[in-house]
């Protein structure tokens, strides 16, 4: 990450700690800071293993609201207990990344262990691998109180209905039948 | 639903909309709105199919933003696309409740069809028939904003350790060994 | 797709809808196309996004059958509601191709959110990724009031049939012991 | 089934053959041959067993087309061949039910055998027990060449959406808030 | 339980600490504390909910050693994390029960989330419900240096023989043909 | 069972082993002894449990053959490792029954440890509790060189050809719709 | 296959028909014509697709036990119909091999589709793509009335044993420590 | 192996025998040995096949006990049946290791056949391929009347929680934003 930006962002009080249950898993979950980068919304990211370090993750759970976190993006694979467990201990709400690692099991494994929390506990949980919804989701929550992140998600709706006409427009110059857009 | 209360609810604008894709899914999806009276976030309730009508399904997800809604509760059984839909039309947060309808497979089309969106449009999900929990998630939300309910949180989660105090203390009453909670 | 004869096809009004959520799905998604050139049955194809052109897919939906459209072949991998949303929408058959795109769970996702789809909607569910099986099916429900479409299928059911017996031939060359098709 | 309009429908030539692997299925097959009753499109319905009587199913399936039928449906449980193999024999749109049988594990070996079709031979598969749809699937087959089930199968489809309305109307009078349908 | 030798048990320090994520799971997991108390093994059994009372999950891991305990079983349904979590924090073998709770999805959560541990941190993990199997294994354990349960183990595998051989004897008395068991 | 013939029956040696882990796995087993019963093949019937007498088992599979037997017919539920255990003993065919004991996962379990022998040691694995089939298929084996048993399963080809021909026909006489078999 | 004594295998009755329902799954299905030509077995191998030449099949399936064959292997992949729709036609015990082709669900479909068969037509199921032990276990049916194969198979039983011994000794040669072996 | 401390370690009697199905299990399995090697507990390690030398298993888990072994770890894939039977014959725990071997359909047969044993017969499994984990669980095991290995294991748990803290570094050092470790 030679990007210098980063930094200027960590200045900043973040607004999402996005946690991860090891470094394995940064490929995955980098797509949740890129989407927050693009929407400007400040957040923190780092390493947090609740079986490795668990103590460590209940003063990360324990801290976060009062260090002005407002959504925590928690990704881990197999037996995935992070996300449910950050989520045990913090008022905020947690968005559950399963991340299918080298010891998941298709992702059925990371998938169970983080959507079925009991009545009590909600873990806002996206799909598999899907680091990227989870930065979405983040910004959504935000938004409810920005009008400026607000405007973005918006704004980001309207891409991505754009990237699809210029795939119709790709498709139809490509000698595609298609009298739909022809009209 | 006999209880009065719901009435004076309505007089303010609701916060959270919660749809589902057929009145069977009531029993369900009604731990949701439970949770909502308790928290006294102003919440609305209604059917929303989006197989049957899937033209009124657009116009509450258009419309809901501007209605002041701030999170969408959806729950649906089986082939379950009304979260996901609605999460492609409204810039709001949507959170999808699978529900184990008597069409569904075990529940796993109802998990799989809402929680695999594809990335640019999550769905928060919660698990199999959930709703307390989706209740609760969305009050997480509206806390980000709302000391109040951030408040009443906190003293949920207070209520919960309470409730496992008492069932300690049961166990040990019945006579089950116990040297931990006599130290 | 330099193929000079899409042109001539284009031009008579298109009898079948091809449409799939993203033009990844394309490679999967172009047997279906391929199968109806064989049978010279007009169609057109392109991208209709559940998730990311919403509008766009209700408008296809709603038009398909004053356009002339016959039956719509829809595929879409994931969290795949573009072919029950499009059947919600238009009295015409529709036909649903799970695809496993690189967002599915070994298909299972794709799969149970087409088929099962709740009573009052059906969409006609074929094989993961058997876009071929989609082409053949339209191309059966076609025959139902043409001949020559009807025709051309019993011939394609016997030259699957020959192939068959090629594949016989060339195993007895080849010298494994068949006593069955010496008789 | 004392009811009388049975032979009245039986006059006709059949259009939809619907046949089930056992009588044991007749419970949930009997839906479909309810939806064509009341689209008045004349069926039959009889008992054939690709297991149990081999040939009467490859007689079937050879002079279903000579005979006037347009469509067939079939229906069966566990390891279901009935669909598949009937599609491998006559050039007419085969429907598949998946049911649910007493032999079945949890609906996974009906689905799999029927849908899992093999290129070149289509089933066109609706949901576990799903015979209703695959009634309407039929009708929307049919009415591809017949004005008048068309117009049925769209007003069929504003029934769906009627019934919805009703169930609003009833929610609201129960005192559920609900803002939207206000307005 | 009116039992009164529990109080008996309870005098001596336990060996095995029984905990369980709710009361909800006692009928499960009281089988453990019926093979400790046949083994004469000293044992304790709470409620430790990883979820509710994640705090008091980290005490009761944390003293476990030092208070004396050799073995934890830990049970739980659903999204089970407290086995693992549990584990990640004491360096005693720590027993994961997954329960099929009223919130599991036929079991595979509570399965996989106790299995599928990271490499580091490793819960030996019984059957769906099989308590009694949990109790047996902690009884192994300490009888790798305590004779007297070592031979109770001896004499356990010996009475489910023989238990066995009643069975042989009785299907014989109740006329079954058996050559084996005449020699 | 108050049955005299199986004391005849036990008179002569028995061709077939029905053996299962459990006589709880008898209800299911049953109907492999009725089977042969109506074939007049010799059997015996025992418990024989892999896991409490693992000696037993062996000592069955390595005289099964030296006792005259030809077929061995094991049913178990869970980790079901009879059928297997058995046939890497013994060089005579072992036909498995994987059965849905209750502390089966669906079956899923019992079907699994059944089917998924190694390359070197097979297991002729029916369907879950399909015992009466693998009673038919022991005939099956026995028929090939008893032209007796050959002949009897012949005619009990024929009388499930004729017991769907009767509900055939009681189908039309309750008025069900059906040309075919008025041709 | 250059390989020259399958001319000489050929010009004996073969016992055993190996069919597969493609080519394709040649690669697979040898394994089970590799063991039969080392137990010296005279058996034959063809394609027969239930779903391109079903009445090829029906007529492989009728002549089977006239031309003298005691045994047929059948292996097909997806959907996989041939296996049972053979074992409907045919008193042969018949042996089905699932094969994990290019269009199966990692293998699930294959398995279910031909291990579910209903009450009355078993299929001896062997696992995903045990071609190698569906010889083996022909094999086995074959030596109930033939002592050479008889004796083979035991020979073959021992050379596994040998095999392994093979492994142990390269082990402890390998320098791992190994106190059993050593006594 | 080229390691020459393994015949240093094998002089002393084995505690732990690791035993596997076949060789080819090995690259999965040396991973218990590694662990054990580490530790310094001494152990042994051969092939011991449940299929293909019953004899030799039973031999082996009937001379554990004696030999003075405490733990043995067993892994197997597919029909895994190593583990439960050696845990049917000793008294000593016993540790299964489910492989994901070329015979296993994605793990799950390994899984269940070595997790889902009966009461009366427990194994503890541990995840898919973590042999790791089956050392450090025979570790903890052994630790309970050592107090030697008990200390390692409590430096190996502050060794996992210090490799997390280095990855804190490496993460804060490439420039991600992490306003927790600031503190």
């Amino acid at each position: 990450m030679a990007d210098r930006d980063l930094q200027n962002t960590a200045l900043i009080t973040p607004l999402v700690g996005i946690i991860m249950g090891s470094d394995s898993d940064l490929p995955v979950m980098k797509a949740a800071a890129d989407v927050l980068k693009d929407f400007a919304i400040p957040f923190e990211l780092t390493v947090v293993s609740a079986h490795r370090t668990p103590l460590r993750m209940v003063e990360y759970a324990k801290a976060a609201r009062e260090r002005g976190l407002k959504v925590i993006i928690a990704g881990a694979g197999g037996a995935a207990h992070l996300p449910g467990m950050v989520a045990a201990i913090t008022p905020l709400p947690v968005i559950g990344v399963p991340v299918k690692s080298s010891n998941s099991i298709d992702g059925w494994d990371s998938i169970l262990s983080i959507l079925q929390m009991p009545n009590g506990v909600p873990v806002a949980t996206v799909a598999l691998n899907a680091s990227k919804n989870a930065g979405i989701l983040a910004a959504k929550m935000i938004a409810l109180s920005d009008e400026v992140v607000s405007r973005k998600l918006i704004d980001f709706m309207a891409s991505q209905e754009k990237s699809v006409n210029e795939k119709i427009t790709f498709l139809l110059n490509e000698g595609w039948p298609n009298e739909f857009d022809k009209l």
